[in-house]
């Protein structure tokens, strides 16, 4: 029996993984959680999970959620509220899966309090990725990818020689727009952009995979969690999203994960691994897929996905400042202010006056979060 | 630094794990070779590599042998000098690459010698599974697969619950005649068997391949290596042979392996378990290679990959009895005195004239083996 906590459970993620915990009471206990606004779901989720203690947005929301519940759950708010549920006493393992830059703060209060961390949070490596990884080490805990993509390359890795490892490949599906023209993709609207091919996931994510941001961030992410050079790190469109990374080693030989697209699996991998579940889901039927393909990422008309690596390049707090401004971008696309081509615009000017610093502590990485959320706010009022 | 022996040294096998050696001194050196008549290639790999002992086929060849090479070569000569060279107190590891039955003595006299056995004779799991494995458990030794779809299943079980494993995919090139139907599978000459698609190996091996036999004896081989049930076994065809094998587990998630078709990376692969040697071979290129595709195979074009299945479902002397059939019937065709299509017909007929019995040591093995080629010799002489 594993007791977890889990961040953002009111998201597509967080929804996921209780799908798992509810299957398997015997294998998951749930012992907090930790959600936003959407105060409905959450109370469902505690009647029929019982954490010990929920942590919501605002105090006014905690008031709402105590008259609905009964006295002996424990409500909390706000990010003292957040960190408090991410370091409960009884868990030991905590999955982030709060939407971004909110994830950074709490996800660390894990890491300090020893517990293990499934990240669904990538924003948190983007931001912090020396930071966190540091805590990681100092605290010798584990941190568990559950993108996708980065549990295939964590599985792909799995009892083979770490010396022996040459690059890796992140699959990318190409999102709605793999195939659309720069005149197209000027043209695209937010229900487009929110139709992803493969993937059912919470908007933002969505919208970042539409642009390639989504695996911008992911090449990030993979620097950090596999202690990569950025010319290990290669990314590959493939547009069935059945391989969900591969593993080169020295001698040539690739090791890939495959499945059907549910992150039901990476989730449920990263509460027990090293062991498995029977999902129950329907299996990869090769034979019905017929044909797996891989091409190269335009990056000319996808520019994200190179504003990352360049991110990624500069380091310090350039990262921090690449996410923000995507933040404030893709909610101004959202919100109908902005087109689509536009996001990448915001954050490449963004990007552009930002001179980057050592991201020596949290305070350096949230002042330069802010900052970038300004300039970026002030560039997408110029444009919109 | 390891030291090894390889038998069958001058086939495709021994002449690429040779060329590994060749460039790694510092990891693996050759104390002993086996071969079977080729005296010239065997001289000049004698010279190269200053083996303490080398075995040939007969004791006429070792004199030949003699005169050739200088007097610190020990010549043994014949099954008792395959034996000797196999258990070879110096070496650590036997690669077993002869081809078809003449593998199964000299590769048991290993195991029983305490060595680690780089397996690259199938037959010999297939004539003997069970008593192979048998003595791998008793002399506590490892017995590493060669053929690159079980050195990718090896490579995918690594690492990871094996109470976890549903089932494991071997994939199959479908060897030159996939496309090709009945009335011009009928008309197969020995020159186009032996043109394999993908894959350059030794003749034996081309003609199973062309037949799917291979795959068969590779069902049987998986059977064993993994301890697996017939029907946690299943073959996809797969034309590009990048994905060499692959395994599902019980959460939907799947590993393979995918690589180029050189046999000298599975090769090296198994010598150096678990390092993997640089080998400076050209790396997989998914962009070039764009598309991977499965079919389901046809064993009705391809009769062979079912009697593989009914051998190995009748178990005990059968699988060896269609393992003698096959190589028989193999032969006949590339001496051109039956067509292709009675490959499958000539073990299907030795097959059924067989009553199958426990398969309780070597010489109950050996028997069934010499009785089946009697009568596959006597049904090929009917149909030639």
């Amino acid at each position: 029996m594993k007791r977890i906590v889990i961040l953002g459970s009111t998201g597509s993620i967080g929804r996921n993984a209780l799908w798992v915990a509810e299957r398997f009471p015997e294998r998951l206990q749930v012992v907090g959680l930790g959600a936003g606004k959407n105060i409905d779901l959450l109370a469902e989720q505690v009647r029929r999970f019982r954490p010990r203690v929920v942590a919501v947005l605002t105090s006014e929301l905690a008031g709402d959620l105590r008259r609905r519940l009964s006295p002996d759950t424990e409500i909390v708010a706000g990010l003292s509220g957040y960190q408090q549920v991410a370091a409960l006493p009884e868990s030991e393992l905590v999955l982030s899966a709060m939407v971004g830059a909110a994830g950074l703060v709490p996800t660390l209060a894990a890491l300090r309090a020893g517990k293990d961390v499934a990240l669904a949070n990538k924003e948190t490596l983007v931001m912090a990725g020396d930071l966190v990884t540091t805590e990681v080490r100092r605290h010798q805990v584990t941190l568990l990818p559950v993108d996708s993509e980065h549990s295939a390359i964590f599985q792909a890795l799995t009892g083979h020689r770490r010396q022996d490892l040459r690059r890796v490949v992140l699959t990318a599906s190409g999102g709605p727009f793999l195939h659309a023209d720069l005149e197209e993709l000027q043209r695209v609207t937010p229900a487009q952009a929110l139709a992803h091919p493969n993937w059912r996931m919470g908007p933002k994510v969505t919208i970042d995979s539409a642009t390639l941001m989504n695996k911008g961030f992911e090449v990030i992410e993979a620097r950090w969690l596999f202690d990569l050079d950025l010319s290990q790190i290669g990314v590959a469109v493939h547009p069935q999203s059945i391989v969900h990374s591969l593993v080169e080693y020295v001698d040539g030989s690739v090791i890939a994960q495959l499945g059907i697209p549910d992150m039901r699996v990476p989730i449920a991998y990263a509460l027990t691994h090293p062991e498995r579940l029977p999902l129950d889901l329907p299996p990869l039927d090769l034979l019905a897929v017929q044909s797996l393909t891989f091409l190269e990422p335009d990056r000319t008309r996808f520019p994200c996905l190179g504003l990352a690596f360049a991110a990624l390049k500069a380091g310090g707090t350039m990262p921090a400042v690449l996410n923000a401004a995507n933040e404030v971008a893709v909610e101004a696309f959202l919100a109908g202010r902005i087109p689509f081509l536009a996001i990448s615009a915001v954050v490449e000017e963004t990007l552009g006056q930002h001179r980057s610093s050592p991201a020596v502590d949290v305070e350096v990485v949230l002042g330069a979060d802010r900052g970038a959320r300004e300039e970026a706010r002030r560039i997408v009022e110029r444009l919109g």
